[in-house]
């Protein structure tokens, strides 16, 4: 019976659907307009619970508003109980990148549903007379509202997750920090020797740098929970039940306990994506931040004899078949590829949004496949990161005080004990020399090697100290 | 005498200042160095502004913690006055975009103001051994901690006149929303037929999605009160006085009355430019909302014969020279091209930021000139279509109302009244025979046209409404 | 047998691998080093295809400069053939975004071939002493030559068939630039309306439009054809007999049978990824203009009452649950977002080439990613447009005849006939009195109907022509 | 009398213009309208060329074609040579980034040229009855035919002088490709010690990828040879005669000498700017591989102490006023900021040309605002880098050849002659014991300390070479 077809037909016309597929002939259409991917929307399963969730919502607000039958509705609810549960994710087979504002996934979601509920009441699938994927799944809905609540429920619980990722990743810096707090390395401006700091101090900036990230995570999290259910096709409510935009959206807040408020201007809310926009700025600032650290990660653990050699990255990979020994910092490269992905993805999110014509942004498909695929692989590279990467790392102490030792940015610490004069005369003496400041300074009898040890102290070069003239 | 030159000299060697500049060689130099833009400091006026209110407070501190002779101070403070005032502008003439992270500019502020204080004190100009430009005005300081706190400064005023300007359009949006409030018009999605709102509805919408910014701005304005005076070279605060990060910060509270804070934690304050990306992506954000807004006043103001032809833009200019009476939308028109340079300038920001190392970001000069230039545009695109365009916008009510009556989008909104069916039927006849739904409704009996009219009117097809079956 | 493992071992230590896997160990450490997309390198197959002919190419050149064994080339070179024929694609299974420059992927090539051959040889598995993929598959090979020459091969495979798709496309353009040639109707810029034009003309120009990228693509092509073979590490060739990156070029040639070169520069050829850059700028270029091109479309369908409706989209699906007989223009609006995702991944190219340092670009695992998804989606694009809408366009010929004749833009085209202050006053007065330029002409009596008529004919309207003052 | 005002009229209304001004009524209406960069068009003098070129050559066609009287076509053609002489310039002022597809632009340009014959026929600047800057200067011309004309032809012009840049720095980088061909250094992937090569082979890989551009520069320039003259209004031709668009494209050829040719479909011509994304696509390949090449140079100038130090870039500038003796990579840091400009300006580039719409793209001032900035910060960057850079770089070969006689990378060459085993067993005891690769292989006995110098020859360690195994 289930290799059997059954005939459906809408508005452009008949078609036949397989017998066991629980979506309907719209769906079918679908498929066969947008191969353009190859990824179905299954991928994303969060935006397949978010849509049981908001179907389930729906059923029983209208129902509640004695506008649906009881029956109906609990049917409709236990199908979306089995979505929520990941048993008919197989059926959610859409293209990710779609025309029409979502429509395909709506229905996707309207058909699986009417059918999956038909069997529950004991019909066959595609008696959509007592219960249809429009008139009962989808009442007092629109894709309109539908579909961006749909992708905001998903991408807060996309968020959640990678905030938990943000701080595991800051808190594996951290530890270093804690656990590089008494190395002594040279500092650096512009590449080139500056003055010294701890290997703590630097992981620790990192650590507060990516940590403020939760925060901006948050913000912008913060926007992604206005909704707009009710708005149904333009943010007029027309056909909605006055009292159902805050019935739905109660019904959603208690299924979902996700903080979602219903948008006080529907119209709005129905044609602008200003915190997708929003959204993917925060996730482009914490990437950039990753990079940036990852590109510091690769300098100071170049080597092991040609480079700064500072810190060890721990191995994952033989480097090189051809040349013996070699070890490559192949986690921070995968990560900064990661960031040049959610930079790209930014400024799909930016074109599409700005796409966006008058009552409604027809380009929302892209705007959820670009956010969901930023917030994944970023997570999964704060992840990565963290634990193949910075959780293992170990410095050479020795090589980073010799450096201090060895570097004329020394002078800048002797400025205040031997006056700005000597500090210059010193420096030029070291560079012409090849000499080290430490041996000049002792040979000229400036300071005694104890006064040197004291202020090279790594407590007194790194950070602000009173001093005697 | 004021044409003859004076020879001063730095590290690097010896060269000719002309007798009247202000500005010393190491200002000289970055000006040879550099010719990029062709476009000085002086260009962005409260870049100059927030240095001298930067080095009076290091002044002030300075005295105040022994440090610093007070006549000196003194002097320096009534240099920075002066411009503050606006009297030296045209002594800052490096290229916004310099090489050694904002090093040139900040030399340039040291010069100007050791050679008017000179002057003040009764010297000439160039005895710096009276007051050096480093030693005294650059007491305490570092290009590294000055040129960043500079930017902020700066930024902080920029963005409160765009707050200013948004809010101004704002209200322009508003007031057409009032004043369009019962002009009922076709709602469109995917440039489609939807179903009818208001165009005050329109343009209250386009009101909202403006004023979100405004709270976006703020936030973002919010990261960038965080400072790092005090920090120096790195962030250690290596040669600094314990007290002073605090009192340096203390006094520039107190001059500019900005809520400014000092970083807690300055190693990683010196280097991460992340509230520049938080910042230019909000700006990023705004001006995608006002293309699209413009996009959408093109689409409705599009004509006057063939094209949509609901609203009219204030004639602003003649559109052609070949073709009489045409009139096009010039100001949306240049606010789309504003759009588009402050998303590449976005982009800028973005790669600038992720190209810093270590310790310190050198890409500032091309993140403040991009967020100045971004801010500026949008900041006039802002005023010139509040001005220019949304106030002068007058609406054709009959064609608007016209094309809602022709429209087949109108049986949606009968569907709770005569039925789907019957409401699938009228389409049909409609899109076939060529006539009004208006039409075939009253010839159908199905509705009076007293109904009709009730169902049509404004206040209730443009928001939900209880209806009896 | 196949269920156990067998214990393999590389210079980071020691692993199971799975007994019936072809991949080692240096693959699994691999693939559990980098979870970031979760899509596996046999995504791409035409890499996988490229990587065998490189292997066969390399064992070939080894053996006849007497490097390699005759009977390990030759079992070498079938198990490449295996991978040609798809045979072995599920063995090759590291995720697209890798970190290490590709290493992982071409370590899983020589994994997968090495113990695919060692079993034709009647070997087991992992006998790693008699078919090594380090000596024996990599020889006189290293990952900075045989990756980028992979990607370049297969690109070149990928672009043909994009190509082909263009052509398609242009084609579809061109069949509906003949059909509708005879159309007249309104010229419009700035969206307002200009003069006439015919429908037939619009078609054809996009047809030129798209078919100029044909050629771009080729060039682009043409920089993609330059491979480094030979340049092992770092292209000084190290290792490589001096003989050989001739001898596997030309190979490589007769294998693929595409127009290879050796680069003349292999130090350049391993670093510069300046191919891959103008490939993505083209790809770019050309979805830029399929964007442009699909919002026309999408503005000419737009209504069917409230719009321009000049012509019809095929309906591919039903447009909206809610509002009955809604069409909307899905697939140029997946066309667009295709673009979008395309000029993301010109970013992320950009970005990935900018981030290449010293001897090689380690970033090109996401430049290869980023270019066959582009290109993936750009072809399926070109072919869904061409088919799903292109070709079922229709073309409302009494509506855009209408819109002419009404237009006052008509008057343009009176002005050699009857001057340009009779035309201004004719505009002048149909725009106030709301009537058409037509009636207004002949009311006034300044040309007849006939003169009218043949001022207005299509061929005389929309090209230049002989006029008699 | 110059001080008078005299008033103006067009078809929006009355205007009184400054006595002095050559400027008419549309051009003061255009100051007013567009106060967005506050930089005239006059900042690119070029563009003003063009312009004045275009309507010499426009008023010789039309004079030869019998359509204007020779006297006024020889007063608008004395009027343009005075702008090509530069006498002009003051007058052209309207803002760079402008609505109305550039109609300001020409209308300036028309202006002042109509106002300038006037004056030199002996009449009143006004008296457009005598001459009209609409009927006479702009005859049988469009804003849109002409202003991208103009933007081509100023294009052509600033691309030569951007080749001429890339030549003088791809021979600076050649010239120390010559003269560092013997210094032996260490090559590096992925920032890890790969295998030696020359510091020649470094600089000469930087001048060969710099030198490909100049071709890929001259192509894209091909491409903008391609202009639209008398298109007229959307590509038709209306109301041109039809031997109007050869003649006055000859005219262009002998006055620019430029090898422009007519676009075979002028209707594509008038709304495709698929020029523009190539060019710009370019300049964007160009810049990331200038960004690369600085951020090498960065690297290896690292230093002097903590970081590679095989090279020295000549000091241009005090590094920092608190460290003593810092000089910085200033050059390559500002080259670093122009390329995120240039990519900035490729975004908006690429955003203005998806955003045109049906017959013309209105977004052309942007376009050529964008890209003639980018050409001209680019030919500066290449020239500061050449000059101020480039070629003042010193190369440390000790330092050099000393990193590569303490590398482990250098088992790398010995393999062949000591094999594979024995290479890693030194590579092993290197890394353990802190020795060098040299001293073990020479304590051990493998080789005398004749035969590693001869291997470890620049001639033998830096190409492909015979052994004997």
């Amino acid at each position: 019976m289930g290799n059997e077809c059954r005939l459906e037909r809408d508005c452009v016309g008949e078609l036949e659907v397989p017998g066991d597929a629980y979506y309907g002939c719209q769906t079918l259409r679908a498929m066969n307009n947008y191969h353009i991917t190859g990824i179905p929307i299954s991928h994303y399963p969060r935006l397949l619970v978010a849509l049981a969730y908001i179907k389930m919502a729906a059923a029983q607000a209208n129902a509640s508003l004695g506008l649906l039958d009881e029956t109906i509705a609990r049917a409709i609810c236990r199908a979306c109980e089995e979505i929520v549960d990941g048993k008919l994710h197989d059926h959610f087979v859409v293209d990710v990148i779609q025309g029409g504002a979502g429509t395909s996934t709506n229905m996707n979601a309207n058909e699986v549903i009417a059918n999956r509920a038909l069997e529950i009441m004991g019909h066959e699938k595609g008696c959509y007379d007592v219960i249809s994927p429009n008139t009962h799944v989808n009442m007092s809905q629109s894709t309109n509202d539908v579909y961006p609540t749909a992708l905001r429920i998903a991408l807060i619980l996309e968020i959640r997750e990678l905030i938990d990722a943000v701080v595991y990743l800051r808190e594996a810096f951290e530890a270093k920090g804690v656990e590089f707090a008494d190395i002594i390395k040279m500092g650096r401006t512009q590449l080139q020797d500056a003055v010294p700091m701890t290997l703590g101090q630097e992981f620790q900036a990192w650590a507060v740098m990516v940590g403020e990230d939760e925060h901006r995570l948050m913000e912008a999290q913060g926007l992604v929970h206005e909704i707009n259910m009710g708005a149904t096709a333009i943010g007029t409510g027309l056909n909605a039940h006055p009292d159902y935009a805050r019935a739905v959206t109660e019904k959603l807040v208690e299924l979902t306990t996700l903080p979602l408020v219903l948008s006080p201007n529907l119209v709005e809310a129905t044609q602008d994506t200003g915190a997708y926009v929003q959204l993917s700025g925060v996730l482009k600032r914490l990437t950039v931040k990753l990079s940036k650290i990852c590109n510091d990660l690769r300098l100071l653990s170049s080597g092991p004899r040609c480079g700064l050699n500072e810190i060890n990255l721990p191995p994952m990979a033989p480097g090189s078949s051809i040349m013996p020994g070699k070890v490559n910092p192949v986690i921070p490269e995968v990560v900064n590829q990661v960031a040049f992905k959610v930079i790209g993805n930014d400024l799909t999110v930016t074109m599409a949004a700005e796409g966006g014509q008058l009552e409604l942004n027809v380009m929302e498909p892209v705007l959820g496949q670009s956010l969901f695929e930023s917030i994944n692989i970023l997570r999964r590279g704060c992840l990565t990161l963290a634990d193949k990467c910075v959780r293992g790392i170990t410095a050479n102490a020795d090589r980073c005080r010799e450096l201090v030792e060895n570097s004329i940015g020394l002078v800048t610490a002797l400025n205040p004990y031997i006056g700005y004069e000597r500090s210059t005369e010193i420096a030029k003496a070291a560079i012409e020399s090849g000499r080290s400041v430490y041996d000049i300074v002792l040979e000229k009898g400036y300071l005694t090697s104890e006064e040197l040890e004291d202020i090279l102290k790594p407590e007194n070069m790194t950070q602000p100290r009173f001093f005697h003239r």
